[in-house]
């Protein structure tokens, strides 16, 4: 401190600032950017900043400014005083200023802006002098003191405005610009008293003493639980500190030649470059946002105020030629003269962002790398599924998870078979269930959307669901379904089979009645921005996909293969069903046996599909995973009328039913434990992979089935399945005399087998890490239930994010790395990917990528989510593509 | 192989023997005690041993000899031949030999013996000579053919009993020793005709084709199915190879003057040192096996063979001297001389165990240490409880698990309450249910023994009862339950309410009809054996109880403090699971404030007592763990029941039963998630421990409560929770002006958890592994359901142990080291325990020694056995006993 003394406070006016825009840590962002665009030569009203450095320490100070921060703020208000030439407290020519605090990074939950300060009996008749206009002068002066008592002395809003009713109540008068200036003088009396009363002290009336109040009210707005909760939630450390910056005030209510504005360098729907704003003549910050007049387009002022919109345009060029990114700027006009308050970012549409990243690139602005960086990942999925259009009226009766993008009309059914029925007639239908089974499957794909009371983001519904690119809202607690009423209700409201709802897979909203919807188009940019980002990453990106269809939109997408293949989706439909309660209720091996031969053709045929549609791509088939009574019905009726069609006795169906019952499903009889329990499943399975894929080859399609086996804990478990697929592999190859490149691999779903990786690799081709199971029992979370208590969780910030839409890199993310690691260390030619939902999350994405996985797999809609993620992460982490390499050799 | 020549064979005989009894490795362990007798001067009939590596120079040289073998085969041949002056083949004096199989490790699984080998057409008739007793040597030969046959050319026993059938009819003969020499003759015919007809090729006549076709099966032995399954699951390396005996023959068939017998150096029932064992006149051992003839006692043989009795008597005493331990041996006399064929440790019971080495101690013949090692601590648990008197004869019906040991017998009863109201008539009751739950509580608590249809080794009716060191045999899958109508039925058996059935619980075994059971007694031995292993011991042992009848008798058993006190066990008597159902059932905080004050005296009360019994030793309690619809009733009956009891409407109360439903439960919505949800549930607990310790310390009792967290999956999760208790601690320290020494810490339950042990280190005082959840997570499997499959994983060799019952060292080992390791980096003094069923699990136990742990808990019969277990452990795995000491310093 003696020699090279911390310098707390820094100017900005004039055409020069001694801050600069990378000194966001210092400064704050927005003083950082005032500091920025008075440095370019925009005209800033001048100013100074304080650092963040004294938030700190006048934490560490027991709530008293550093040493040196008062000399240093009083040399700035002087040279303030002397580059505005007016003066704090000045009876002619009064220095006013806003307050505002700024850290660096943007936190709504701070301090409120005070505007006006220096204000006092005295200035305000100054004020209303320079102005001529005295109500104006007052009406400023009674908003700052409540203003300033408000945020900076803690009296409560709602107080003044009582103050205010009642001067109003007496006078008889309606609105406020219907007070005249003796009204507006006593609500100022009013407010002083106000003040005095509710604090036991005056309202400060020397500016200094306002401006060291408010610089301390900012320092506090710091640490006030509002602040700290958004802290915690944005992952945004407590030691940061807030600047405080203090700006000569201008006036956009000066009059007819003056105005304040808000504008963005380009279109923020769609991307344009155009000369896209608005502005208020005559008036303040706070008049636009209150709403009450309308703004005029940027265009208008052409005509009405041509210097300062000669002015305007050059910023907006001025702006982008330096930020080299679409601005969104406020602006304030006072007697013809542009001032500029802020400048950020601008926040944009999905496709005004490819939009403008392409053009940007393309006007030589910024290098692909830069474009493909501009994009969010996560916004991508607005451009590739119907929207609610935006100007919409919309009732919205109940909100659920956000579970599958998109958005859905239609008249809502109680059962897979009504809307599978009503569908085929040509309805639109929303299927609206407690929650789906793989019972409900062929209703959900005849179903507009789904809607269900339970279940989180990964539940049966939302996991389907984002896999035929379907709206999902889950878990809409409020929602009480009567399916056999065949009617839902939400509070006061009930809607019955037939009635029209809409569902918003990006917010969760359910909304009552008719809503129009917009489609989704994907442009020229967006392929073109795409083409960079594949350039860019080093993972591959592979889809879930369980039919032709779902393989075919993922291929289209830009998958490169399938990752997960989930064959009992194949066993739901018509006949197959049947076959698999045969080979349910079989007493035997040879029972089983018999209905497995049915199922082995259309197992067959399915494989066959896809690998059609994915030929030269590698295809990964995971084995059967579910227990098998999700293949029963549950319910006394059901059971009855399958036992008749089974021509099996009730009292057997039901024995069945209930021996198969578990009390923790997920943790139960399934997965390869199935596979061990009856070898034959996993020998028809492989029978029927081997034998498409033989099939294909014959029509000189090449295929490169991956054998998945699922729920693998024990290096033995996997080689005893693992026996048997290359058994029959063996078998088909020698039937047919064809050689098949193939591989066995596991999941990597359960903790046991991230902690044994290293000896299940020895067997095991390749690892695809199952991040559903593997988060589930990592957290010990069953994905149904989370929903009673991860929302007050995260709320409560235990948790950050729900880890099963974001993986978690702490926990089950070091398994993970764990599991890869040790994995190498025993076959260093491993192939190791992703296949659980996470596979489609940008930051899971890139957590992948910085542990080293080849490939990513995901929903086919997730699929240019990836690859964009993809991009980015190698962008932020470069490394070696080399991995990628070994994808490709296999 | 050039210089030093390996060595292939070993001799024995005359006193002197080339091996000893510490080359069982090369020996196997029949060879080398043969040797060891040999050299100690016991009358053993000369032979030799082929050393393992023959046999797996066997297998590497592709099924033939190693070079060098025969000619070392046939030098010692040629020695034995001079030993005995018996020759091969020789008409006059022929040499005839037994051949035996012997590996390292006792291996059932593997060869049959062959006896007098080198009979032939000639030789017999030398026997018949030398013995004077054609009909002896003639059924000694059939029998030859017969063993030989069957054992080293693989024809079946079963056809060769045809023919004997077939003979004896033709005779009409009913028994074998009607035969006379001639039929006998036409045996031996009939015998080799038939392996000429099985294997085209004759029954080898020359004694050396012979004796080689015998090693080569004994090698051949050692890769049979039976053989490697049983290496497998008993994880005896395969690489180990068999040794092969060959050893003249002595014959205890030669008139009175001749007999074999077994014998044990003290009682293997009592553990008295006294002359304990059986012998048969005029008999080969085979007669002996077959039980035909009753055995005369050892004592017997003073008067009919003095000679040989004398030195029977010689022999105990040299045995004992020399090996140190109960021998239990084998021996032959020929004409009034002793041979011994076999020595080895002899199994005993718990009871003579302990009596056994506490006597050798005072023997002198053992040390304090070896004496503690020498008595097996999964022994100690037959000590502890009643048992089925082993002369009962038992009907038994069924097997389950058994899940906890001791046996019972009593009426069966189908319902809690039934059991509660018929205990309470003084009726002894047997509790059968598909499943317990902790409603169940008071009608096990009144039942002698409890049989469960479903669930494992760590279902709730398996740990409860061994908490409460009652018997019960869960999960017997064959038992069908209809609770209805009172009854259940196992195949044809079907037994109704009041009919009598006894359950062991050391066996598993479910058995019709009135048994008498034996009392435990604990001796004076047993006492002094305890006091050694705890000298011994680094690690401490505490209990897992729940009231202070279970906390005193863990006390009385040894334990050092209550690990684990499960808080909601005590919610679900009487008025007590009203106010829980209060809590539940209320509508907002203050609703379940008004409940919870009600139960606050009641869990005061509780942990008074507890506190009380453990005066001076530290109580760790668990807060509320399971998901609260387990005090909910399911059923529809028993749901409209309780609304009317509770005055609220069966439609509310269904609506909270179906609220409350989860998938999986046993990963939901319970342990610090509920007490999160509803602060004010810990808040109570938090209060009724403090009050009750400070309760106590007024009384001047010592009190050291340690508040444990369940189910922590992230340290925010505790800081939450800790929070709270450390609030409610200082609020009763400072209301009643009492200074209380507690802490706070977590179970380490949830893989995450395990992952994270630094963080959560950070603010946790101790850790405590529960294992039981720990295991269900990382492995995936549900404890309730494991049942399914788990039997068949055994059997199937994929897990070599129920990872319930024993701790799976290689994964959830893994994250439990991990865990104290990263634990102990944040926290060096951080106090580590586990209180899962583990705990009491010698194997367990000893793992959780070499991992450092502080303490092992586990319920209050198993006491005694981790007290032993840990002794065992630091014998076998010293480590310095510095962790104790951290245990008593906190």
């Amino acid at each position: 401190m003696a020699s090279t003394k911390t310098k707390y406070v820094y100017f900005f006016g004039n055409g020069k600032a001694e801050g600069k825009a990378d000194m966001k840590s210092t400064l704050g962002g927005k003083g950082a950017n005032l500091a920025e665009m008075t440095n370019i030569g925009l005209p800033v009203p001048p100013g100074f900043t304080i650092t963040t450095d004294c938030c700190n320490l006048y934490y560490a100070n027991n709530k008293k400014w550093a040493p040196g921060l008062e000399q240093e703020v009083e040399a700035n208000i002087k040279l303030l005083e002397k580059t505005t030439g007016k003066q704090f407290g000045s009876k002619t020519n009064p220095l006013l200023v806003s307050v505002r605090s700024g850290a660096k990074f943007s936190m709504p939950g701070m301090m409120d802006t005070v505007l006006n300060l220096g204000l006092n009996d005295n200035t305000v008749e100054a004020l209303a002098s320079a102005t001529k206009n005295p109500r104006m002068a007052y009406d400023s002066y009674r908003r700052f003191i409540n203003m300033f008592g408000d945020v900076v002395m803690g009296v409560a809003h709602e107080k003044f405005e009582e103050q205010l009713s009642e001067v109003k109540r007496k006078l008889k008068v309606k609105v406020d610009t219907e007070l005249t200036v003796d009204a507006l003088k006593n609500v100022v009396e009013r407010y002083k008293a106000l003040i005095h009363e509710e604090k036991g002290r005056s309202f400060p009336t020397d500016p200094r003493e306002q401006l060291t109040m408010s610089i301390n009210a900012v320092f506090e707005s710091w640490n006030t639980p509002r602040a700290k909760t958004y802290r915690k939630l944005h992952d945004i450390p407590d030691n940061l500190g807030t600047a405080v910056n203090v700006q000569s005030m201008v006036f956009g209510n000066m009059g007819d030649d003056s105005g304040t504005g808000v504008a963005f360098t380009r279109n923020p729907a769609t991307g344009v470059k155009e000369y896209y704003g608005e502005c208020l003549i005559n008036a303040q910050g706070e008049d636009v946002v209150a709403g009450i007049r309308t703004p005029l387009p940027i265009k208008s002022l052409e005509k009405t105020m041509p210097k300062a919109y000669k002015q305007l345009l050059q910023v907006y060029s001025t702006l982008e030629k330096h930020y080299k990114d679409m601005q969104d700027f406020e602006f304030t006009i006072e007697h013809g003269v542009l001032y500029m308050l802020q400048t950020r970012n601008g926040k944009r549409t999905a496709q005004a962002a490819v939009k403008i990243a392409v053009d940007m690139e393309k006007e030589g602005l910024i290098k692909k790398d830069e474009a493909v960086l501009r994009v969010d990942p996560n916004q991508l999925d607005k451009l590739l599924h119907k929207g609610i259009d935006v100007n919409a009226k919309l009732d919205v009766i109940a909100k659920g998870l956000p579970a599958s993008p998109g958005a859905a009309v239609g008249k809502v059914v109680f059962s897979a078979d009504d809307a599978f029925e009503w569908a085929d007639k040509g309805e639109k239908v929303i299927l609206v269930r407690n929650e789906t089974s793989p019972e409900d499957i062929h209703g959900m794909a005849a179903a507009q959307g789904i809607l269900t009371a339970r279940g989180g983001m990964t539940s049966h519904a939302a996991v389907v669901a984002r896999g035929m690119g379907k709206c999902c809202v889950a878990g809409a607690e409020k929602v009480v379904v009567d399916a056999k009423a065949k009617k839902f209700t939400v509070g006061q409201y009930t809607v019955v089979e037939g009635e029209v709802i809409a569902l918003n897979g990006n917010t969760g909203e359910v909304i009552l009645g008719e809503v129009s919807l917009v489609e989704p188009k994907l442009t020229g940019e967006f392929k073109i921005l795409m083409g960079w980002a594949d350039e860019v990453r080093a993972l591959k990106v592979r889809t879930n996909a369980d039919t032709p269809f779902d393989s075919k939109v993922a291929r289209d997408f830009g998958a490169e293969g399938v990752g997960l293949c989930r064959t009992e989706h194949m066993f739901f439909e018509g006949d197959r069903i049947k076959a698999v309660r045969e080979m349910i209720l079989a007493d035997d091996e040879p029972g089983r046996r018999r209905a497995l031969f049915k199922l082995l053709p259309m197992q067959r045929g399915d494989f066959e599909g896809i690998f059609e549609v994915m030929k030269g791509l590698p295809v990964t088939i995971r084995l059967l995973d579910p227990p098998l009574h999700e293949f029963l019905p549950q319910e006394d009726k059901d059971v009855e009328d399958l036992a008749k069609e089974m021509s099996v006795s009730v009292q057997k169906l039901k024995a069945k039913v209930k021996s198969l019952h578990e009390l923790n499903p997920m943790l139960g009889h399934r997965g390869c434990r199935l596979g061990i329990t009856y070898p034959e499943i996993t020998e028809m399975q492989a029978r029927a992979i081997f034998e498409a894929a033989a099939n294909l080859r014959k029509k000189g399609i090449t295929v490169t089935p991956e054998v998945m086996v699922p729920l693998v804990g024990d290096v033995k478990e996997f080689t005893h399945q693992k026996a048997i697929i290359v058994r029959v592999a063996e078998a088909v190859m020698k039937e047919q005399n064809i050689k098949i490149d193939y591989s066995v691999g596991t999941m990597i779903e359960v903790p046991r087998a991230a902690v044994l990786a290293d000896e299940i690799a020895k067997e095991a081709e390749f690892f695809s890490f199952g991040t559903n199971d593997l988060t589930q029992m990592t957290f010990g979370f069953s994905r149904d239930d989370v929903g009673k208590f991860i929302p007050e969780y995260i709320e409560k910030g235990v948790y950050e994010k729900d880890p099963f839409q974001v993986l978690d890199r702490k926990g089950v993310g070091k398994l993970v790395e764990w599991a890869v690691q040790k994995g190498r260390e025993t076959r260093p030619t491993i192939k190791v990917g992703i296949c659980g939902e996470h596979g489609g999350e940008p930051s899971s994405v890139e957590f992948c990528h910085m542990v080293g996985l080849n490939y990513v797999s995901c929903s086919p809609y997730r699929v240019p989510i990836a690859r964009l993620a993809a991009a980015h992460a190698q962008l932020k982490y470069p490394r070696a593509k080399a991995a990628s390499k070994a994808e490709k050799k296999k």
